[in-house]
């Protein structure tokens, strides 16, 4: 029988790609044969880590070619293998909204509204007092870095901080020096086209009929990734136009003083909505977002209200 | 504050209502101020086990009136509170398939493709070593023997024999004995109205945009309960009318042996879905579905698949 096949979102992340990782760990070492994949090659942050830890990134796909899936750090159909409605979904580990998602079958569903899809597969492992190999407690703590911003984004939760420390002894690592070298090696920028950065961390929601879609670059200086805002608008117009997308918003984060500006681009009715929800005025296509870092805490869910 | 409500799905089943006690008694010993309600008045197999155990039954509601729910034992939004758009739901512990389920944030959802509800939250006790109260574990035990037919129907698994296995010590009552009087208890229909009978355990679901009403009730005669034929086919097309619905399934199921006979109601095209889904002749509206007990797993999914 083929493996079933273990995958996170498209335009993965860290955690997309680690937590399919060690959730097919997981499942194997309880006797369910698995094969963890990635729905796209891995960015910046996501090479370094691999490269840091000698581990080989898995075999990417876009359409699954088995029968049965697991699906980790994501629900939403758009966001997932291409012929996701042909497959029957067996398991979910996530710790996002639920939407666009639909079974014919009841299946094993975990989540939580915690920093990192990884920490609930510690959580996992620690319940069935499965034992972490160091080479995963690894990635699984370049996951939780990662989405948490070390700890600093406002998703992060107690639970996310006792996983960590516990897996950075694993590993043997100290979390805080390679944890800031590994969010910088994610902000290298330059050696990137636009498009590249655009699609980089992308995310697609239908929000009542609208198609929104929500892309995320760090960076450690705003001003300095701005000086390309031409160029990133010329890509993002051609995306919007490709892909029939009603608002665009590409995030682009300061890691080190949780500030983002966001550069807006869709018709006036739909900036509108954008304006209203977070009270801000939007001035040559930007928007100033103090505090702001985290896409599925403090954009989605107000987008979503309001639409 | 207010509590946060807790509850399981409409025309409520044992599981429904024990469910909701349970959790909401689980979540109390986590610190979490809750009530458990029902959706409706209890069956005659409910009531049976609310009085052999002595136990009040929940406050009845139609509408939630607290601003955040838990929801046990469902998921769709047509089989919980009227006013489910309005109220986030922050936690779903679930046996079944999901489907019409949305949030705007992210959530706990725990479920599992086990035989009752009330396994999972047994497991839940045992992970976070809380002890379950007798009286409860004899409300958890009748839930399994319900949503299981004492262990006999095709969605029963290990863990529910495990769970119980367990509570029944818990609690203190032979399983066995006590499950056989509770099932006949529910088998009563003598003094139901055959609207009555219709609606005691009836569920709706959306299938490819197709309103489908599938409703069950257990005898341990299929032939004297088909004595009252046109009186339940005259509820049936009432309800159809008042409901809008395309394709109604009454499953009358005889819990010793194990085998369904359907009424089956609808347009020539639904029921040439039923029949070719089926791999069945629908004679006189009727259709004999030997050895399927289960709407869940055995009904559901494949007509499903089928639209």
């Amino acid at each position: 029988m083929k493996k079933e096949l273990v995958f996170g979102h498209k335009n993965p992340d860290t955690d997309a790609v680690v937590a399919a990782i060690a959730y097919s760990y997981f499942m194997n070492q309880k006797g369910i044969d698995t094969e963890p994949v990635a729905l796209g090659n891995p960015n910046e942050e996501t090479k370094y880590v691999f490269n840091h830890f000698n581990y080989d990134f898995p075999r990417v796909i876009t359409s699954a070619d088995t029968d049965k899936v697991m699906l980790v750090d994501h629900n939403e159909s758009q966001q997932s293998v291409d012929n996701i409605s042909d497959v029957e979904v067996t398991h979910v580990v996530d710790h996002h909204r639920i939407a666009n998602f639909e079974t014919s079958n009841p299946l094993f569903y975990h989540a939580e509204p915690l920093g990192c899809t990884s920490t609930i597969i510690w959580k996992l492992f620690n319940q069935e007092k499965i034992e972490i190999p160091a080479q995963i407690a690894s990635l699984m703590m370049s996951a939780i870095i990662s989405d948490t911003l070390l700890l600093k984004s406002p998703t992060t939760t107690d639970q996310d901080k006792a996983a960590l420390e516990s897996l950075s002894r694993t590993a043997g690592v100290d979390y805080e020096t390679y944890g800031l070298d590994m969010l910088k090696a994610g902000t290298n920028l330059d050696s990137k086209s636009a498009k590249e950065l655009v699609e980089m961390d992308a995310k697609t929601f239908d929000m009542n009929g609208k198609k929104v879609r929500i892309d995320q670059v760090n960076t450690v200086d705003l001003d300095d990734t701005l000086k390309r805002q031409s160029e990133f608008e010329e890509a993002i117009k051609n995306e919007m136009n490709v892909e029939n997308e009603d608002l665009f918003i590409l995030l682009i984060t300061n890691i080190l003083t949780s500030d983002t500006k966001a550069i807006v681009l869709g018709n006036d009715s739909v900036l509108s909505v954008f304006e209203l929800t977070f009270n801000t005025k939007i001035e040559n296509n930007i928007a100033y977002l103090p505090g702001v870092v985290s896409r599925k805490k403090q954009v989605v869910p107000q987008l979503n209200e309001n639409f």
